[in-house]
């Protein structure tokens, strides 16, 4: 602490320091709060400040006449480069061996509106960088906004646009590429962009919040600075989902990008490996990878964004109408069964699969259970099914098959050159299987 | 051990003994086989003997004429009861204050059908006690077959049939019903007999088993005999599913119906609960209950099995065309959608969404992420879709929400009502919250 303030009035300094400093406020009876200083919420009325406590909550406290503050400025980055607040254009220069950062919206750029109560984006660089003002300790980060919109918004069109998005940024030299993403569909952006880019240098790190950054119990400075730490010195070379690993903000998993998927709608550690571990962590000692995980290919980067979205995802369940699933289908090249178990429909849908398959669709199937593998050998159903002219997809996810089924369908118009496209690994989406090991 | 053979033909003793005998083969290696003979599948050659070995798995040995056997006969169960077997038609006795167990097909009723390799049902209840010896240990078991199909074959009308059954065996003076039932679809008849079932004098338990009972490594013997023992000891009056907690065949978890999915295509703990621990274990010392667990009630059973199928369960995805959506839902009374994180569907869907609510249909949201809650007011997403007149349904499962929303049509036409019924707690559907309990 180089600065300190007797006086009695202590939001007066305050008031003069740069986002991203350190502070520590005492008051007289005796409490401490230390942490770093975060731009205030709309609502925040006048002597009041927002503090992001070590623990990585946020805390808004009322400066009383009687604190006391302690300061540190904002930490220089390692390496001599200089202190990057204030910043105007700096973000907007290339970043040879660096680290791009894309953004797309989600709760990860956005804040309260506390007029609504709502969650509403933050588009510009400037407000993201005062939101996480550490995010260029390690180095300089490029930052660019790709899109702006709520995940639940991204579709196919807008896989195309962030996988170019991603490739351009390796091409400018890029070591590493971070997409911040809503968290609703990353699962889904994460597979896309696995099969869109079949050739990377380095690592592209998707990552979200489940709690906005003006938010308490924020995990996106967290998340986001992790991931920023694996795209830079991640020895890795493949599209990866990081999000905390527990309730705590000081691990990360490092979960591979076709066997990821949210599985709470509002824990921080939401997000879990299907069918195997995570393939490394991130931690205060740094990035711990596992031998599974890609390392980094030569070469430059290569993108085929062809995909064809004449495909349908069709959940099975009791009741469920076969005339009905047929007319959702009709006109399909593909469709993806989520069926029971060991990936079984009702015997009544088997003469509309036929039609399909007759037609020309290829329909192939996975399991609703999300875990475990499909197979259709171990009862009548699931060989009725592969007489029918099903294909198993072994253990893919059903969101990962739908994905993995619009490229292939992208890449050829023969239903047999599609059945053999989806079922070979493109992207580490079949698991090394773990008979015996736990799930979770 | 009372009797021995010392001969070289243990071969004719084995044969000359009934299902269910203990045995202990010695072979001159010096390695023993201690188990209870359960019958040989289709292929067993002569000589071949199959024991169920203390594990739970089952293991077929070639019988040698150096093998040495000693025998137990079958155990009397307690309480002076004569021993099963031979049985005959005492099965179809009324057992005041016992245990019936009603069969409905499944994996548990099954077995190898070695000329396809795939599995088939087992339809007699014989069969069944003889490949489960030790079920009666605890007292008389009544048995009866519903219907016998695979569980992806079961439907609304077979929820009404066994609903029907389960009372009936109550009002023959039944203490609690096993339900044996497959795997697959499990989890939608529990919760729908949980909400046709809205009073229960004693413990209705669904139970199912990963694989046949004359495989090596069978769970369908463990799970059944645990189901029989909460039966006929648990105190507790609503519907519960039990299965393998672990991987081991000593401790069993109890789940409520409605709050229970298959989240695994094959392990045998593939039953989880979901938002918050099972209500109970079933382990060597008897049977464990939570405090959640809804304690014996009195009076009569009441069976409700009112129910309109005119609804459908829509998983949102990416690239979901709202036509398609909107076609998949016409003439339906009630909707329910599965979507992203909180319960959001891209806006591209609030038209059609807003047009059947307009047209009197009831649309309710879940999560697909199956853990955490569906909440309006965290996003903009959500408020407009509550605006549009969705109803959130907090946590419950898409599935349970989606058989829930069949019986809410079916108490009533009036949508203000069948909104109301769907936020009612009927059958503990909605969690406890444990704000910061770990989920697994």
């Amino acid at each position: 602490m180089v600065e300190e303030s007797a006086t009695d009035d202590a939001w007066r300094v305050l008031q003069g320091l740069s986002r991203g400093s350190e502070v520590e406020i005492v008051r007289l009876d005796g409490s401490r709060w230390k942490g770093t200083l975060v731009p205030g919420h709309e609502l925040s009325g006048a002597r009041v400040v927002q503090l992001k406590l070590p623990s990585g909550y946020n805390v808004g406290l009322s400066i009383l006449p009687s604190d006391r503050v302690s300061v540190n400025p904002p930490a220089p980055p390692p390496n001599g480069v200089s202190a990057p607040a204030p910043r105007g254009a700096t973000g907007q220069q290339a970043t040879a061996g660096g680290v791009s950062l894309l953004t797309t919206g989600g709760t990860i750029a956005s804040r309260i509106d506390y007029r609504t109560g709502g969650v509403k984006p933050v588009k510009e660089e400037g407000e993201i960088l005062s939101f996480y003002p550490t995010l260029e300790r390690g180095g300089p980060v490029r930052i660019r906004s790709v899109f702006d919109r709520l995940s639940e918004e991204i579709g196919p069109g807008d896989w195309v646009a962030l996988a170019e998005a991603v490739a351009e940024e390796f091409r400018s030299g890029a070591r590493g590429v971070v997409v911040a993403h809503g968290t609703d569909t990353l699962g889904y952006t994460a597979a896309a962009l696995a099969f869109a880019l079949p050739r990377l240098p380095g690592p592209v790190v998707l990552v979200g919040a489940q709690r906005s950054p003006d938010r308490p119990s924020s995990d996106g400075s967290s998340n986001l600075e992790a991931a920023v730490e694996l795209a830079r010195l991640g020895r890795l070379s493949e599209v990866v989902v990081l999000m905390h690993e527990g309730l705590s903000d000081d691990r990360f998993a490092v979960h591979r990008a076709t066997r990821v998927r949210k599985m709470h709608s509002s824990r921080r550690d939401a997000f879990r490996s299907r069918n195997g571990p995570p393939i490394g962590t991130v931690d205060a000692q740094g990035v711990h990878l596992t031998p599974e995980a890609r390392a980094p290919s030569t070469g430059p980067v290569e993108v085929d964004t062809r995909m064809d979205v004449q495909a349908q995802l069709c959940w099975f369940y009791p009741g469920l109408d076969p005339a009905l699933a047929e007319r959702s289908v009709l006109g399909c090249r593909g469709v993806i069964l989520a069926g029971t178990g060991l990936g079984h429909v009702a015997s009544s849908h088997l003469p509309w699969i036929r039609r399909a398959v007759e037609g020309g669709a290829v329909v192939g199937m996975t399991t609703q259970c999300l875990e475990g593998a499909s197979d259709p050998y171990v009862y009548s159903t699931g060989r009725e099914l592969l007489r029918a002219g099903v294909t198993y997809l072994a253990d893919l996810l059903p969101e990962v098959a739908y994905v993995k089924m619009l490229f292939a369908l992208g890449r050829s118009q023969d239903p047999a050159v599609v059945r053999r496209l989806l079922l070979e690994d493109w992207a580490g989406e079949f698991a090394v299987r773990h008979p015996v090991a736990e799930p979770d």
